[in-house]
């Protein structure tokens, strides 16, 4: 693509820019890279999909949340590629390149915020911003060993960000170190000096840790027994039943909840415009995309109204002072070009959704730290808090997680 | 306009439709219209603008909402007319016609859901829905005696409504009696058996009633004294800097934080557009959008920033259990063609928005109740809860409105 620039190690570029501060604030002298479905006043925003940037207009006005970076004092140097439609968690893009994952350059960068992680993890820039609506900050944040920030749902503006999942989508961030991401969070979220609850507890919810690999399981543990004894709280085991008040499975949370919720949105959104232009599509989009076409939004009504009844059940357990945690991932990074059988998307997929749905069906906010190292590999550590208590949940990660002395 | 039905009383229809059920439930034997901005499957979304409709083809999809009132048993017989892009209280269409106000004909609907209003008040249908940004829901309801609830922000889902102000924007509801109210708001809310809080405290926002007309203040007081009785709690008067914790008038909602906000978001959505493509635009939307196309983000970022604030203090001052009310609107409706002048478009503007933007800030849901009758003309008492709090509100509701014995 002549738009990717081709001194960029990273293969994370879009196209290079250089948008300077217009004011100054706690972001001074950093740099950002944006994701290319949030808009960047002059410059096409492809939405991952080259059909998309050419059938419509270069946006006249930055996104809220880009004016809101500059202002703060940091300097955006380029838009990063994502997933086609941000329809994926692989980050492999047939149309703009797979961004590098610096950490494990044989594997995947996860996404679809593929282009966000590895122009941080590659030391182009120090944050950048994404969206996220089943994963997408947080998976490409644990496999290339990335701080990210999954917001409450709707903390953040979104206008200027291409339209995709209402009742799920974020806009989220990406950082390399925990006090960059602190800082950007809270100028997007306009937290100015909200007052927090101290840290009262502290739980596991296992049935995440249950279905991670073996070496995921046993770095966590080992991880999360450091982070307890250093706060000085005990880690308390709970199953997503306990929280639900029935005995189901956590990959309800996704199987008959969220991800209909998405298929249905999604029909919605960008099916519409699918539907009715007939673009262009990737080779992996175009599966993906058979599901949400074959979906039947009043068969699955059902899941509309578990969504809202989970979130109702999650948040009722997870008041102010509360602090669950889990592995981000099950899974260090999928070898790139390996997520072509059914066998190893499904195993990919159904797994890492299973976690990332309980933070998106309860609207959480959702810190993934990169605490863990697998086979040489990296593989986050999430903590999530009550819907609405992002404040509360950045100032116990820093305090479980500063360093020492 | 050859899409306006000739037999329709209510100067209301954009489009006939007859959409049968897809299913049975709560809402059985229910006919209700679509604003549109809002989704049907084949049929194009004109958002008010026969520009916009005219430049975008007809979606494939019905927005989610839609197919969630089907499924629960209504009917849904017409598309109705939307102020431009929805960005008006008027309900006065130079494109599409002024729905007919039944109670006070010589006099606006209300706007930007004025089709939804007219056709419920003229008889055509028992409920619609519609949107709600600044008032969109609340002021044709107070202006037209119906039953409209804004719900909380983000409570309902937005997949198929026409992205506008995405921090600020609802779907909300109008109907003619609360029991319809109440069924249709629960199924868009998927409320499923959710259990609430008894009301506890009754509060009444004095500054807002303060800048109605002495009139409207009149009934309201005597309305709300009844109401107060028959509950069995006192009226408790509490002033927007008790809420706010610091002295600021309770403009400052408005002026201050929501107006911006949404400037700001509009320029990122439709104003992207109008800006691109140049369409054809009515006089009156020229005018209200000249103050958008000159709205400086940057130098409003403070508005951004103390909308976030006043969300967290009026939640803090509004837990489950209580319930905050005051007149929809200080005015009953304007005369049609009256909204021409400054000073006229000033009074009703600037004075109605300092009501509505209080529930706009705090993303509160809000009940607007069709109590009030002033020079024989219908004014609506609000009543609004925390965020979040919708099935409170409408339990809170019914106890305190519900006929005598």
């Amino acid at each position: 693509m002549s738009e990717i620039v081709p001194s960029d190690p990273s293969g994370s570029l879009v196209e290079r820019l250089d948008l300077q501060p217009v004011g100054n604030g706690p972001l001074d002298g950093m740099t950002f890279t944006v994701k290319d479905n949030i808009d960047i006043a002059g410059h096409r925003t492809s939405d991952g999909s080259p059909a998309w940037r050419d059938a419509h207009a270069a946006p006249v006005h930055n996104a809220v949340c880009v004016d809101q970076l500059l202002s703060a004092g940091a300097r955006c140097v380029g838009k990063v590629v994502a997933d086609e439609f941000t329809y994926s968690l692989d980050g492999e893009s047939q149309f703009f390149g797979t961004p590098r994952n610096a950490k494990a350059p044989e594997r995947v960068p996860g996404g679809s915020s593929s282009g966000s992680a590895a122009s941080i993890a590659n030391g182009l820039v120090q944050f950048s911003i994404g969206t996220d609506s089943g994963g997408s900050i947080r998976v490409p944040a644990s496999l290339c060993g990335l701080w990210g920030m999954r917001p409450s749902l709707h903390r953040i503006s979104e206008a200027g960000v291409l339209p995709f999942m209402p009742s799920v989508s974020t806009v989220g961030v990406l950082a390399d170190r925990f006090e960059r991401l602190d800082a950007v969070a809270r100028v997007l979220l306009r937290s100015g000096s909200r007052a927090v609850t101290p840290l009262k507890r502290l739980l596991l919810l296992t049935d995440a840790l249950d279905i991670c690999d073996g070496a995921v399981q046993e770095q966590a543990q080992i991880a999360l027994r450091r982070v307890a004894d250093k706060v000085g709280v005990p880690l308390e085991p709970v199953r997503f039943s306990d929280i639900a008040g029935e005995d189901l499975p956590l990959s309800d949370c996704n199987v008959k909840a969220l991800r209909d919720m998405q298929s249905a949105e999604f029909q919605s959104t960008i099916g519409n415009w699918i539907e009715t232009t007939k673009p262009t599509l990737g080779t992996t989009f175009t599966l993906a995309y058979g599901n949400v076409q074959r979906f039947d939004r009043i068969a699955a009504l059902d899941s509309l109204v578990r969504c809202e009844r989970f979130f109702e059940a999650i948040n009722a357990f997870l008041p102010a002072g509360v602090v669950i945690c889990f592995p981000t991932t099950p899974v260090i990074a999928p070898l790139r070009g390996s997520l072509t059988t059914l066998d190893n998307v499904l195993n990919f997929y159904d797994r890492t959704m299973t976690i990332t749905a309980f933070s998106g069906v309860g609207r959480l906010p959702e810190i993934s730290a990169p605490l863990l190292t697998v086979e040489g590999c990296p593989v986050g550590l999430s903590f999530a808090a009550g819907h609405y208590q992002d404040e509360f949940l950045l100032t116990a990660v820093r305090k479980m997680l500063a360093p020492a002395g």
